[in-house]
């Protein structure tokens, strides 16, 4: 069983030497709070209620499973306890404004709560990310009533929230969304449908439940311009906030799934549930995809946690178990054989996972400083500034979530692999981690779909290809800065640069051709996302060896083995994982009507 | 729920139309009874068996598991009466000799059933399948005396067998074996130890139970030289045939496993169980080894069964299922959206899976051809030509079970994919998939052994080289011929060409670089492995495609939209799925040190 430590040491070298969050929160107005000290606190309170409290209830959580009766959905034994801890500590608010009871401290750390709570129990993170999610657009679109309403209660985590999306004939092509809002005499709104796939939909954590449904309203134009948001309350809130009646939303039944098995997975049916209208008619997908790419980044952060996870629960097995002698020679003389952590291919395995955790950690905590930075600009109604934090939020986000999710399943199932037949027995815990992490390149908008997002959207047609101009732009300004400063990151440096140059004549290339032939987006979609990741990594991985490097030559002695350990990881994702970004390269270009042009009916032969 | 249907015509394709079976098995002793008619007929009755019995329990089987009580182990509901449907078909005995009470026709008919077989329901298959590995290894190092006990109520299926190698402290370091064999007055032994995930340990599909156990003699010698092999049967067969005395050999637990639920792995507890010395002493590893190629093939048959299904399940999905518009313009105008299917990124999903069943599955044949002529060696005593064949299936081998389950569990996991959030509920069958597929790369040696036993053993000790210098001779010989005889495939030729050289370099590099730093086996040994799968699929792919296009020319009209399928097949392996050599090209000769060298305190840090 993987026994959960939160990685401090890496999260404040990324914090600290590498991405400045000091300064960083330093020119931030929600910054001010976040000094040193306070920052330090929260880490450490954090990974304690993370470790003591959240990860013991990961694995039996699994076993146990949630339980449905009657509607009602009881959560796994001491769920509820933790979350009470979780509550009283304070951390539901930890980034909510101080109006509605929250810390007001910024996003980014936030994103970093969620990452350890994450990583010690995801299927219990669930509960309070889907609240966040809640939060975030009632905060965005909600009137002023519907924020004192709702938000106190949400901000303390006296009550959770869940977005209701997906339906059985949609998910991601929402234009399909069948639940349908009639208005009420009294201006609120009768919803009828059912939604399947709802996280936390129904649960016995919180005395009332805030559903955040999409559906339409009877007059509504077809497709994705005819669909509302809505408030549907579990219970009815009174005038004085106190609960009222039982809505008409209930749980239908639970999910059967491959993992993530504590979280409550709900088909909702509404059957003329009461619901309040949030922001305009007819805008609800807008509104509700206001904050897409933080829930999507939020998702991302499932890929670390899970490579973070399954490489300390590999390191342990790597370091007990004894099997065979060493190539090079006996290590171990006085054992019967020598730990696997001496035989080179498990050190591969455990090198791709630590080179996936702490290289997505990195960039994650690069996107959350974006976050920061647009909100900043949201509260301070400046909207040049929210776009310009947002594009570049918005680009990095289908990377992270689509590549950090997929490197994660692969470093799960490597932690798996590392314990041999043993991997695949239940009470190890390995298997769980990858059947938790599978979700990941499902929800939340496919790999596929963040592929489109990339290529399609954020790269072709919103840009023109200026957002890889741009970030490749911020890569070899790095690279530059290397072949002045840093002698030894050298070929490391002239790397980045030629990934620089062919990313953007890719990116040219497919433009050019998708002019005529519309296809090859689709079809160049994915190695493009991938290739974006690889090379991506590789930038957090220079970044990080960077730092490493400055710090040893400043003098950083005490943290000397620390450092050296960085370096080894950085040579080994340059050398081992980023060649694969070749096979992309190379396969994006080929023709789209190869695959195209295949009728639908010669995939297969009787 | 993916159905299964057996895919008949690409079997056909590959035994008639790529590598002439008829031809095959003309040149072949126990070949004689194979005449196409009968071939026929078996995969004609075989698909059927499968279609209709066994693929309806696949999912059923999961759900319900295994039930233990007292020892004894219940299989789920259905499968005692698939069993012995099966058992009367008389299909256990199928390429077992006559004299036993088989058909006595050859292995490579015995594979083609397996992956049929394996691809229905692959933990009903484990059953059977693990009664023929001890049927080999009685047949091939019993006395005659045990062959005549034991080896007809085998070959009838009346009978099932286990092979009881691992225990709780090794798999793979077998020299680690603990379980005690006490010599009884009478010439028996008494076993004394606990073995743990065995396959079929105990069940009640069959009246007894013959278990071929590794346990160790009073006077062995320590490590692999001091392991014998015994017969431990679960019921004692008297002198007439007829069952005795229940043995001291229990089942004291099921393991729970992430998947293959319905087949039991069991912890098998030897209280001075009786057994019978099979072979001579202390060479167990030796005799348990002699079937170990033929063992692993059967494993890798898992990742074609794997691809083939996911395939099945995935295509079907993306016919039915409707989402979005494709990115050329709408093309069901009549739909609410279109079809997946018209998706790039979905047809690109469906097309590794099926480049990687096809072109596994005619890999799987072609190795079934090896060993066919293997077996004809060793009954016809012809060292040589035993040894000779051994050779080029033990080469191919690890490439096969290595790749070919590394592949079939991205296959499986795309097969979720394509059913996007769907695809993670259990009702749908597609994650079961991937739960049963993820045994594939752990059990009869994990990949990274298979990758030891192909780089460490097999190219450079065994062979200095020379087993890579002959196969990649078989691929350049058909590579020159297409470039004679099919200018259609001009640049496939010149990639294949390349490879050679390139496998040969890399080969030869490795061996130099070795000599002094004897851990960049280790380091690179992963990477070779997928290097030789990636490799190898292409020519697979090449010789297809060439039967393809040959067929074509002499008229075969009437298969027209099959061969161009094919030839679509082929040219998207090769533009999109073999660029991944690349990549492990450039991996493997990162250099052994920068792994080897961190301490192994640095992995982690407080």
């Amino acid at each position: 069983m993987p026994a959960y430590k939160a990685p401090l040491r890496d999260t404040r070298f990324l914090l600290n030497e590498v991405l400045d969050y000091p300064a960083h929160y330093g020119a931030l107005a929600a910054g001010a709070e976040a000094t040193p000290d306070v920052v330090e606190a929260i880490l450490g309170e954090c990974a304690r209620l993370c470790e003591d409290v959240i990860a013991p209830l990961y694995h039996s959580g699994d076993e146990e499973g949630c339980h449905w009766e009657n509607g009602e959905v009881r959560t796994p034994q001491g769920f509820k306890e933790a979350y009470q801890a979780f509550v009283e500590g304070g951390w539901q608010g930890l980034s909510h404004p101080v109006e509605y009871g929250g810390q007001g401290l910024p996003m980014s750390l936030g994103a970093i709560k969620q990452e350890m709570l994450g990583t010690a129990n995801w299927p219990f993170a669930m509960y309070p990310g889907l609240s966040l999610g809640a939060m975030n657009t009632l905060m965005m679109h909600g009137s002023d009533e519907q924020k004192a309403t709702y938000l106190p209660p949400l901000t303390e985590g006296r009550w959770a929230g869940t977005m209701c999306l997906t339906e059985p004939q949609c998910g991601t092509d929402l234009g399909q969304v069948k639940t349908r809002a009639e208005a009420n005499a009294d201006g609120s709104y009768a919803l009828t449908g059912t939604k399947i796939f709802i996280s936390s939909g129904e649960h016995d954590l919180t005395e009332n439940i805030i559903h955040i449904v999409l559906a339409r309203l009877p007059d509504a134009p077809k497709g994705t311009r005819g669909i509302s948001l809505f408030i549907v309350p579990k219970f009815l809130v009174d005038a004085d906030g106190s609960l009222g009646a039982r809505n008409c939303v209930t749980c239908g039944a639970l999910e059967k799934k491959m993992g993530i098995k504590a979280s409550a997975t709900c088909v909702m049916n509404f059957d003329a549930a009461t619901g309040y209208l949030v922001g305009p008619p007819n805008q609800g997908l807008e509104c509700m995809f206001t904050f897409m790419n933080s829930a999507r980044i939020g998702t991302a952060i499932q890929g670390v946690a899970t490579a973070e996870l399954a490489y300390q629960g590999a390191l342990a097995y790597a370091r007990e178990r004894r099997s065979m002698r060493a190539l090079s020679g006996t290590k171990e003389p006085q054992q019967v054989a020598d730990a696997l952590l001496h035989h080179g291919d498990v050190r591969r395995m455990l090198l791709v996972q630590k080179a996936v955790a702490e290289g997505g950690r990195m960039l994650v905590y690069l996107a959350a400083q974006y976050a920061d930075r647009m909100i900043e600009g949201i509260l301070a109604g400046d909207s040049a500034k929210q776009a310009h934090w947002d594009d570049k939020l918005g680009f990095l986000t289908p990377i992270l979530k689509g590549c950090l999710t997929e490197l994660g399943l692969e470093a799960a199932n490597l932690g798996m692999q590392v314990y041999g037949g043993h991997g695949y027995i239940r009470e190890h815990g390995m298997e769980q981690i990858v059947r938790d992490a599978r979700i990941a390149t499902l929800y939340e908008g496919t790999t596929g779909i963040q592929a489109l997002d990339l290529l399609g959207r954020k790269v072709l047609l919103m840009t023109r290809g200026k957002a890889v101009r741009q970030f490749t732009g911020d890569i070899a300004a790095l690279a530059w800065t290397l072949l002045k400063e840093e002698p030894g990151m050298r070929g490391k440096a002239l790397t980045l640069l030629r990934l620089c140059a062919q990313w953007n004549w890719l990116t040219l290339r497919i433009a050019l051709i998708a002019r005529k032939q519309r296809d090859l987006v689709g079809t160049a979609s994915h190695d493009f996302l991938m290739y974006a990741g690889y090379v991506t990594l590789a930038y957090s991985w220079a970044l990080q060896e960077r730092a490493a490097r400055q710090r040893m030559r400043d003098g950083g002695l005490e943290s000397l083995d620390f450092y050296q350990a960085k370096l080894a990881t950085s040579d080994f994702y340059f050398s081992r994982l980023l060649p694969r970004a070749k096979a992309h390269a190379a396969a994006m270009l080929s023709p789209a009507e190869k695959i195209m042009e295949l009728p639908a009916e010669h995939f297969a032969f009787d």
